[in-house]
This record gives C-alpha cells, structure tokens and sequence, in this order.
C-alpha cells in the first residue's frame, strides 16, 4: 500500500513537472536604439511607435499563445515592424549612395543552432521571411545581393520593386548628406545617423525553444558594400536554448567585432551570471568604454525579459506569460 | 642597508620582468582541412605543399623577428598561400556557378580588437591585403562584391583581371560537377567538396600583439552570393590578446552557427582553461556532435600554438621562438 502511494506520488510529480515547465512563454522586442529625445519627439508620432511596438509585439505573442513556435513569433513580430515607415526595416529603409535600398535581416533559434541570413537584398518584400527560408530551405547560413534575393523567389516569397521601400522622410535624410565627398566612408556619418534604426524580436516558446531574429535597411548613404552586423549570426543575433537569445541594434562595426550577441550568450554559459548581467558587461561596460553605441534585447531560458541599451533610447518592449504588453521609447533611469 | 638591498631587488626584478616578455614570438598556419589521405597524395604534390607552408611560415616569422606588427606577419605569411595555386585562396581559387571566382578574407588584431574583412572580391590580388585596408582606413568591418574591390583599388592595392585566379584543376573539378542540377544548393555538394581550402596564420609580435587572418576562394560551384565563414568575425577568424587569436577553415555554415573562432576564444577567457582544451571542446566535441567539419589554428598569449581538427588532415605547421619550422599534412594520431 506504501510502495503504490509512493509510485502514485511519483507519477504524478511527473505529471506535474512536465505540465509546468520552468519557463514562461515570452517575447521581447526593439525598434532601434539611439539619440532619442523626449523634446525631439512629437506626441504623435511617440503614440504611433508605441501603438506599432504593441502590435508587433501582440502579433508575436499570440503565434506563442497558440502553441506555434518561436520562429514563427519572431517573424510575425518583425513583420509588423518592417511593413511600418516608422522603423528602418522593409518599408521605410533608408538610401544608399545610390538612393536604392539594400536590407539586411537574421534568425536563428537555439535548439539546434539553426540559422539563415541575407545581405544587401533589393526586391524581397519581408527580408526576415527570407532569412528563414535560408535557415529552412537551404545549406547555407548567409546569401547575399542578387543572389539572395533570387533564392527567396524560388522558396515563393513576395518580391517587391526596389522602390517599394521609398519613404519620405528617408529620402530627405539621404538628399541632406548626399552631396557630402565620400561621407559614406568617413567617421562623420556614423555619428550624423544617430539612430540605428534595426527592428528585431527573441520569443521563447512552449518546448523552451528561444528564437531571435533582426532586420534592418541599414545606414545611410552606405557605400562600398558594406555589410553591418544585422546579417551577422553572432554579431546582430543569436540563441542558444542552454543560454540566451539576443537581437542587437546599434553601431554595427563594433557590435561585429565584439561579436556581441554571441559573447552575451557565451558568458551566461561560461561564467554562469544572469543574463542581465552579461548584457550589461558587454553593452555598458566593454562596449561603452570604446564608443560603441547601441543595445540589445534578450530572453534568458526561463523567459525573463532583457532591454539593455547605452543611448538616450530604444524602441522597445515585451510581453510574457505573467505579465502585460508594455512598451517603451526612453531610458528609464 | 636592508632597506637598500630590498630596493636594489625590486628594482632588478621589475627590470628583469620587463626584459623577459611572458610569451614568445611566435607565427602558426593552415592551408585548408579535409579528407586528405596520404593514399590520395603523390609524393610530388606533398613536397611541394610542405615546401610552401615552410616558405609561409618563414615569411611571417621574419616579419616578426624583424620586431614587425603580427599584423603584417600575417599577411606576409597568407600572401605566400594566396600567390600559390595548391590553395583556394588568391590564384588558384575555386569556380563560381558562372565560371568566375570569388574570393573572402577577414584579419583582427587582438590589442584593440580592430577588424577588416571582404566577402566576394573579384580583382583584388590579395584579398587579405584588402581585409587589412579595410580594418586600417576604413570606419568599416566588412565590405562585400565590386564596392570591396573598388575601396581596395583606391587604396592602391593591386588588381587583376578575374581570370587571373584560374587554375587547370579547379577547372577540371568545377567542369566535373557544374552539370549537376541546382547543384550550388544542395547538401551532395557540400559533401563531394571534401577539401576545405581556406588558408589562415595567427601570429604573435614582441609586444604580444596577436593577430588573425584567413584567406579563401569559398565554395566550387557556389551560387546565391553564399558567404562562408571566412570573412565572418567571429565565425572565421577572432582575435583577443585577452584570450587567444584564431583562424578557422572547414565547412562554413556550422562556423558560423557555432561562432567557432569567438567561442574558442571566449571558453579559454571565461572558463580559464587552456586554448588546447576549449578548441577540442569546440572542434571535437560541440563541432564533431553535429557533423561540422573542419578545424583551427591559434595561438594563446603566451604564444603557445594549437592546432586542432576534426577531419583526415589538415595542412599546417609553426615557427616559435623556442621551436623550429614544422609542417604537417595528415592527423598525427
């Protein structure tokens, strides 16, 4: 009689361990870190970034909420955010020299550390969607330019004519530095753009399988071909179950050569601190000592949120299992 | 008169440990890993790739003993490699699915944490030497197809006609498998390439600056504008005089997913163990687990070289300070 209480106990302590994972379901999102300034900002257009933030997050959670997974929240979150001008993402991308657009997006999710990415696409309507058919439907990690975009209408994704991507107020942020002599190279235009204007989003699903993906139109007047960290798997992006996921936004040269969503993940491996923690290593301390402007988003492996960032604002939010959808533009402090 | 003598002791000893740098110059390099097999090897064809990893080797270690920057031990050794047609990197690369070729290149030196790299460079001679410009004259990290080679012309860097690359065998094998359907995308590719043909060195200089580089001519038959881990940061190459400088080759999509050479690099910072131990932990264990072939070479602070790889062989070998040049084709075990 004592061993089949003791058997019914265990059974249905294994019951109850399988119906309450130790993680809540969760998603986290940004919409670009930078300058931003309460008195540079209009009431208006504040409402409509934080109505757009809410629904992009919404949108992602209810993929949770339905038991799909968090590759699938990510993309629809990032969706809502790249088909808005207001974020420097699909539609609304700025200009490069040669007032066209090239946008660059990322995903990866860390149960099996799969990963897609695209560079310097032209005619994909939803470059995100398009890193997830790399990361499904292809060998390969990264596809760039033509080639990518290519790809991404062979897997039957919606192309777009490049001037699909217009948007006033970019156009006149390109036509104001356009004329300057080879400004896309100078130092001087990384710090006249103060906004990094990435979008990205990291959910956590009900098997615990974090996903994070970016996207971005990158920076203006960019030339040469050159590729920020947004495409990056390590750079702009990356999750791994045993650790974290992150999205990143911000000066992307210093946030490839910190490699610092990768390095995020790795010290809350290696050194065991939370996550909160080893973001704000990386982004207020080694990152903030050389300059290197901008934030992250995270979830850590129980679906705890992260926002972490070492400018005046990030476009940001999140939504989990115990708490409502909140947003917010400005620092905190 | 005690007092004077303990004086005159740390005053010896702080000059001694000036004097006596706790590391050791040192250059180590590869030439690419893969299904090498001594039975597939004519003596001919050995002795002349041993005879030009010695003459790398020894064109960087000059570098360095001439009390040049380990950057520039780097480069001097990949040159060799590049203007040598037994490599996939500079002549001698690969073919594209159009019959071109496009070549990847990425350094970092460890002191600053300074980063240069180009994807998909088609009339650089060197690409190495453009990765090199982009991380001395540029704001930028990574710069991609014709603007890459166009930044490398204004610095006044070398170009050549594209067919300057060609190579009789990497003819014959691109001719051997560019019939194939849809060829570029599929897995049989990635498995029938069994040499992986990227070519690396990781130096350390008299002021224990590390640095890393690594040089390649991709994948045969690539297409899609697929970019391998070569001129990824993180993924290819990664330097950190904290740490470890790394230099990767293998198959690139599971470098990039696993940011192979940031992970070595941030196991040997963050767990404290020795840059032998975190690359077989990468290579050997997390790598091999999954089917990531390939391998690294790296040097810890103290200029300690490492060479690690899960396939057949690899092509390598190393100068130190205390040591000889040694080079080695096949898995020592």
């Amino acid at each position: 009689m004592k061993l089949k209480l003791l058997l019914t106990l265990i059974l249905t302590f294994n019951i109850m361990a399988k119906e309450l994972p130790n993680h809540q379901l969760a998603i986290v999102i940004h919409g670009g870190a930078g300058t931003i300034l309460k008195e540079n900002m209009s009431d208006e257009k504040e409402q409509a970034i934080k109505l757009k933030l809410t629904q992009a997050i919404n949108a992602g959670y209810k993929v949770l909420a339905n038991d799909g997974t968090s590759t699938d929240a990510v993309i629809a979150a990032i969706n809502v955010m790249e088909n808005s001008s207001l974020f420097n993402a699909g539609i609304g991308a700025v200009y490069t020299a040669e007032g066209k657009h090239e946008l660059d997006a990322s995903i990866m999710r860390g149960n099996d550390l799969q990963a897609g990415a695209v560079a310097g696409v032209s005619h994909v309507k939803n470059p995100i969607n398009a890193a997830k058919e790399v990361m499904l439907n292809s060998p390969h990690v990264l596809l760039s330019n033509l080639g990518a975009d290519e790809f991404a209408k062979q897997q039957g994704l919606d192309t777009v004519d490049n001037n699909y991507f217009d948007s006033e107020y970019r156009y006149k942020q390109w036509q104001a530095i356009q004329h300057k002599k080879d400004v896309s190279l100078s130092e001087d235009l990384l710090k006249t753009d103060h906004k990094f204007g990435t979008v990205g989003a990291v959910a956590i699903d009900k098997d615990g399988t974090i996903a994070a993906g970016t996207s971005t139109g990158g920076m203006t007047n960019k030339a040469f071909g050159r590729i920020g960290d947004s495409p990056i798997i390590g750079a702009g992006t990356y999750a791994d179950n045993r650790s974290c996921g992150i999205s990143a936004t911000g000066h992307g040269e210093y946030f490839i050569r910190y490699a610092v969503a990768h390095d995020i993940c790795a010290r809350v491996l290696y050194k065991n601190i939370s996550l909160k923690q080893s973001a704000n290593e990386v982004i207020n301390q080694e990152l903030k000592k050389v300059g290197g402007d901008g934030g992250i988003v995270g979830l850590d492996k129980n679906g705890k949120p992260v926002m972490i960032f070492n400018t005046a604002g990030m476009y940001r939010g999140f939504k989990t299992q115990s708490s409502e959808t909140e947003v917010f533009i400005y620092s905190e402090k």
